[in-house]
């Protein structure tokens, strides 16, 4: 596996200084009446309320994925529910800002049965899981989904969740230092238990598996205890494509060791920039190619064949858009209540009694949404409860490839994750018309290969990176420590 | 709901003593690629060792259990190897004795998303996941299945597997005193929760959810704690439709008090009846309606249209059933090493130097197979390796279905699950040939409605029964602690 360029993703043609990136999309989703955009349940356009309830759902938006030649769809999730405004969970409860919330792994077979390409990515924390229980479960969906399967690593902050599980929230960077010993024993399952010939399924001799070949992981570190083989033959990736996110130094260190892919919000190329170029040089300095590791910030276009169609679709949003919902959102995300100010009283980034946080939060705003009448927290609200704290461009597709190009450019992107307004409708304009205008341009040519990594690097890559941490646990040299 | 009379599943004719009872079907199968039938992956017709990487396997068999008016389709699960038989998990490995083995949860929605009527139940251990993370998965299943979801609850046994957990083994009592607060951690969040009139999705108000119609759950138990409001709205069933199995003291309490099916392993009616006798007058002690717990024993027909076909199908099963992998399972399950004694001498139950659990298999096996040339632990070994140690039954479906009526009479079950031998052949075989001799007879008529537990009680009773224990716990009762 070794021999394979994955720098090939950048297209033949391409060469030099200023050559054109191959870029993926992500379906960003999670399985709640409302990720980023709230209130827009109501728009009788969305189908969100039904993803409980309704299998086709996520059938149907897999579908639209997989047209637009989709990289994956990439769910969210968590166990907490948002609870700084106003002091209580109630207004997040009340206007469906992410909860309900349901399980994410559970609807990827029947997505899977209907698709051949699109890759599945879900949320799960490394805080309220046993390693062992996480390994099989995860070995199960790259099995059945035939290596499309990939895993976004959160460490889980919110402490109505630990609440929840009834256990104590750990401190932020000790929570990064738990996980990386998490993904260790995970890599010593998957990687390490079984050798590539261990499944032998041998009619005469009636052996399924050689057991001389499959390694016990005996780890006895400071978080987990593991004595066992896994109890599942290696998958097509072996370890999922590994997703994770989190700006904080503790988060880059970890990112930057363990992901293939980091999740980005940022309200500007220019913004994002040198957190791109930081956590390159991080990935360097773990001895792997800053390249390897791709980054996708969030992005909510809301997409017309016209300028008029566009604009008539975000006002449409707006209507529907919950200013508490997003207060809620808002508040939670940032720990800042802005229930204490007046919903109907403008602040100004410049009032010096305004919290840091706020101010960082309105310039935000003003860029992602310059056409906000007054810095209101109502109005902040509604406008975050248009694609959350990440940019809405609203345009023609032209307008918004324009806009992508700028991100991969200025910002050394390689990717977006793609929010919607209304499901499906928001994706089925990516496919339908963002799609066709980014292959025109010669942005937008998925790769071969039938697993997520391969879809990332190039076909015959299902394994791990040679350079990726995960290798060094690869069964030829792992110690059964 | 508590209008429903469950009893209205025996049929309207059959009236006074000797009334036929409609008999529930559910398949027995694991996500491994060998349940109870061990080497037949190696017959060509077998498609158990596609379970793993082809969804196909789940959809086809699904259909094959809908068409057959299956109740359910039964899945059992284990983080456990078998290590007894030589001291070592190396038999059940090489042999593939409930090894690989994949996660039941992750296949039911692409099942789901092609059939309407079949139901899915699934083993999840109350030792090795958080209550608030089964809680959300669960309810998932529930919604996105439309209600027709089932938990096999147990509790875990084996030191293999908490080793692999790296938790310590916890004894065999204590171990359902903590399952019996974990069930009642889940009915607070199931049945206590949220109201029945909770969920508004008003378009008008934005109301999503009336957060005061939902109640926080507030736990702190021995074994729990607890402090949140469930994270998912009700779901058809709000509890799952509830299966246990064992039958030690400390199981049939725990049974007795929260199962709404119980599963048992018996060799013989007359063997089980005394069996079933005792659980009932137990759930009677417990308040509840003796009859309202179904019983369903493991059943492994071989069925033919002839007898000679029958006979051929058992020839094709020991042709390729594996004596090393049945002596895995058999010592595994039962605590002895066979491989203490010689292969291929013959133990005399009447041996003095036997093990008594050794005596008393022989005499499972005397009954369930009585064609045993010799009782060598080989020959012990290849007829375990057909059905387990349950009865395997060969002949014409009349004949099956004298037997199963039989059961029905002299045990007072009220269903089975039906292992195979080839998969979905064997399934097949039932749908094909003895269900409609069993609806001949008056024994066979699946109830109306969708849910789960609808299928079992009678249409329209999809929440528990009022006099089952998690009705304790229903929000207008419940008091929050």
């Amino acid at each position: 596996m070794s021999s394979v360029d994955h720098n090939k993703s950048a297209l033949p043609a391409d060469k030099g200084q200023k050559k054109k990136k191959r870029i993926h999309l992500n379906g960003f989703d999670m399985f709640t009446v409302s990720h980023l955009s709230f209130g827009q349940w109501r728009n009788p356009k969305d189908r969100s309320k039904t993803k409980r309830r309704d299998l086709s759902y996520w059938t149907d938006l897999a579908k639209v994925l997989e047209k637009g030649e989709f990289t994956a769809l990439f769910l969210a999730d968590t166990y907490g529910i948002y609870d700084t405004y106003k002091g209580s969970a109630d207004p997040a409860i009340r206007y469906g800002a992410q909860v309900p919330m349901g399980d994410p792994s559970i609807p990827i077979t029947a997505m899977a049965s209907v698709t051949k390409n699109l890759s599945f990515a879900i949320t799960t924390s490394t805080s309220y899981e046993a390693p062992y229980v996480v390994a099989k479960r995860f070995s199960t969906l790259d099995h059945l989904t035939g290596g499309r399967f990939g895993w976004n690593i959160v460490t889980s902050w919110k402490a109505s969740a630990s609440k929840a599980l009834g256990l104590p929230l750990v401190e932020h960077d000790r929570r990064y230092q738990i996980a990386d010993e998490y993904l260790r024993v995970l890599y010593k399952l998957w990687e390490g238990s079984w050798a590539d010939d261990a499944l032998k399924e041998e009619n005469g001799s009636g052996e399924y598996a050689n057991p001389d070949r499959i390694k016990y992981v005996h780890h006895h570190g400071e978080n987990f205890h593991l004595d066992g083989i896994h109890i599942l033959d290696p998958s097509p990736q072996r370890t999922p494509f590994l997703f994770q996110a989190g700006t904080s130094p503790a988060g880059v260190t970890f990112g930057s060791t363990h992901a293939e892919a980091i999740f980005v919000a940022a309200i500007s190329p220019q913004a994002l920039a040198p957190k791109v170029k930081l956590i390159r040089e991080e990935v360097a300095k773990r001895g792997r190619d800053p390249t390897s590791v791709k980054i996708f910030p969030v992005f909510t276009p809301i997409i017309g064949r016209t300028e008029e169609e566009a604009k008539a679709k975000y006002e449409e949003a707006l209507y529907y858009a919950n200013p508490e919902a997003g207060l809620a959102f808002f508040s939670g995300g940032s720990g800042i209540d802005l229930s204490q100010y007046d919903l109907d009283q403008e602040i100004k980034p410049t009032d010096v009694h305004v919290d840091a946080r706020v101010h960082s939060a309105l310039a935000n705003l003003q860029y992602t949404s310059p056409d906000i009448p007054a810095w209101t927290p109502r109005n902040i609200g509604k406008w975050i409860a248009i694609g959350g704290n990440g940019p809405i461009p609203v345009g023609t597709p032209e307008k918004i490839a324009d806009i992508l190009e700028e991100w991969v450019e200025v910002a050394d992107v390689d990717g977006f994750n793609i929010g919607y307004v209304v499901s499906p409708g928001s994706f089925e304009d990516v496919t339908e018309l963002l799609v066709p205008e980014l292959r025109k341009r010669g942005l937008y040519d998925p790769l071969p290969g039938t697993t997520l990594r391969e879809k990332v690097y190039g076909e015959g890559q299902k394994s791990l990176l040679e350079d990726h941490v995960g290798r060094q646990y690869r069964y030829e040299t792992y110690d059964g420590k």
